[in-house]
């Protein structure tokens, strides 16, 4: 059932490790049917070297088994929330990892400000980052609610998650989606990049200073030697060409 | 004797290259034979590509030499320590690493707190960095000594070792440990993921401020530009689909 | 036409991911055959990977499509503008990338201080980044006014892009260039090194601070245990020699 | 001519791209023959997948090519000046590299200090910066001048070069060396990551902070949760064992 894709979870799941944004068994992709309201998602706890297609669990949009011998992702009430409200609207695949730099601004609980044109070529506006999940939403259904929280969170604010394909869930990670699970992924790793660049960014922005006495800036002539040392008609650097 | 435990610690030190935990010979795996009170360990200084499964040293708990030709390791009576007094309550396998991030944090003398769920999932409350030896700790029995101070710290702070299976040792690093060797190893690489996000966490919590005029965030028409040459009927970037 | 220079333009942009200055598409060089007033560039959207010569695409100086089948790279009137402006001072290759470095620099809006002599040895003074471009500007002729932003920026600083062979536009990332496309991949290179370390010398910098109480600095006899414990009459770490 | 000394600081030149403390071809080795007053050292400009141990150049204590058809490392004179002043003293190989943690040290003009027993192990005490060369030092004999700022400093300082077998030159980079060219490599990647793991640390350092209202801190019912969900009896994470 679905043999086609399975194949393609499969081989989306397997793109986690190759663009470095797992480590373990820290990641889970799926993908929709769209005409059977059904999507194909890793199963929990399989390490990628070991995953085959035939390992691929189907669920239906209540998070149930539908085929499949594993235990599907501990996620998949999430995954299923997701599609319930925005498989109509384009969403046909989605990921979450624990990636480093999307998960570090989760956990300080912001959403990554739009500081170029990397952002801006994928995501129109700021990632957000969602609520934090109440007591009683963690003590209970805690990944559906976390579906909730993302849900209400993009109606809250207006936001259409086919212009803005990823989220931070605060003090937990991020999920990105797409059209199918290799945009998923695609998106995943653009926001691991972005997520990167934004904390150098700030970094650099904020070591900003006026000169001083004490400025680190190599002296002039310094400047002048090595720079002449390797061109011009006095270097002397390497091999005469 | 004891070949099986032997081959096994020997996979074991070879993941710590595998998973980017050292450099040179900086780290040592060893595991328990509980029936026998004998742990298995790597030879001081051999670098791992050179190691055979036959090179492993068998100690006892008071980190005498039962049977192998090569010096063990430099913290032998650290890990002999920590299997006298957990062995019993499930501890079976010990790494010790100087990992980038981890290391940092010890050399910081700060505790990891709980940011994530990453951190959740595996350790149940801050991350904890022991205190200093003492001086004449350090003249005397240093590495028993380094066993007794996290011993003791875990003690006086009712930490179970199975729901912490990691510690800071101040100014020098981390020791991990788990129900066998691999398990060790596997939590010395989620201690330094989580050391790596903690640390993250915190200068992207510590960047964030109020708007200011100065503010880096692009502007929105930049923003409109990038977004809509590649998405939407007037897109203009890659081949027409 | 031109299969040499295309061959060129090929083999550069092969070295963008293999210098892991980009990630999917995000980058792009070309190459100027000077006497017919020509240049090869890559087409937009394509994979690295899936790249042949014969997709290289050949344009004039106004940014026209001369042979392929194709579309070039979006940020084609950019580099057309720089040949059309430099390419008789010595300029015969162009890289854009979104290095993460280089592009942190740019979203801060900073031009990268020459603190020492990696830089010094192949940019004479500061790495400039250009000012913003205004909201007219990016919503006409958004790439060639980045070009005209680049040719007036070092015109009006008296800067001469042989001296200076890289820049940063400002929200958006660096161009490198230099006399054909290998030097421009080469300066890309030096510049996302140059750009690294600047970021990680203004950190270290700042952190410089008196000594106090807390200071993590590891005490004298702990630095004495661990030396004297490799080194000297009574190491004993590793095997005897 | 000194075919075996050669063929070393071949080996120990390739080590530098392996062990990632250079790109392109920065950065250089070479090694002593004591009994001969003469060193071997790569040539300069070439890069590292060319060179062929016939490549390597020998020099005398002036710096002179004494064999070899290539221009020796522009180097070479610091090299020269440190052989003769500690050749004696048991130092028989050096290294220079512009690796990226070390030499962002040197750029902020900061010895780092020793934060823990990864630095000790190799290091007694801080790994000196020393003094800027003067403008006429730097308009002189250059490279010779950069040798007697090192050798002066470690002896105005009572400073042994076996115990601190490396220094930072400032606004320029890192020499390292030890009793043979493989151990001057050697203590050229220690030199990094205790370079960078000081960087992290002092940034770890300076989080720390009071608790306060927003403290990024997961709740303890997210972390309970979290936990729980994959240990105990009521896990349900992974697959049943």
């Amino acid at each position: 059932m679905l043999e086609e894709l399975k194949e393609q979870v499969w081989k989306a799941n397997l793109q986690l490790p190759a663009l470095d944004l797992v480590v373990f068994t820290w990641g889970n992709v799926s993908a929709l049917d769209r005409t059977r309201g059904l999507f194909a998602i890793k199963p929990s706890g399989v390490a990628y070297e070991h995953l085959k297609p035939s390992d691929i669990v189907i669920c239906d949009f209540d998070g149930n088994v539908v085929e499949g011998k594993l235990n599907p992702s501990s996620d998949t009430p999430t995954h299923a929330r997701l599609y319930q409200a925005w498989g109509d609207e384009g969403i046909g695949g989605i990921v979450h990892t624990h990636s480093r730099w999307a998960t570090s601004w989760a956990q300080a609980g912001r959403a990554i400000p739009c500081y170029g044109t990397t952002h801006a070529d994928y995501f129109y506006g700021p990632i957000p980052c969602m609520r934090s999940l109440t007591q009683s939403e963690i003590e209970g259904a805690y990944e559906l609610e976390t579906g909730n929280v993302i849900v209400s969170g993009f109606a809250d604010d207006n936001r259409n998650p086919n212009e803005c394909p990823a989220c931070l869930v605060r003090n937990h990670g991020p999920f990105a989606w797409g059209k199918n699970g290799d945009e998923a992924v695609y998106h995943a790793k653009v926001l691991e990049e972005v997520a990167c660049m934004a904390a150098y960014t700030e970094d650099i922005f904020t070591e900003q200073r006026e000169e001083s006495k004490e400025d680190p800036t190599a002296p002039q002539y310094l400047q002048d030697k090595h720079y002449l040392r390797k061109h011009g008609p006095n270097a002397y650097y390497g091999q005469p060409s």
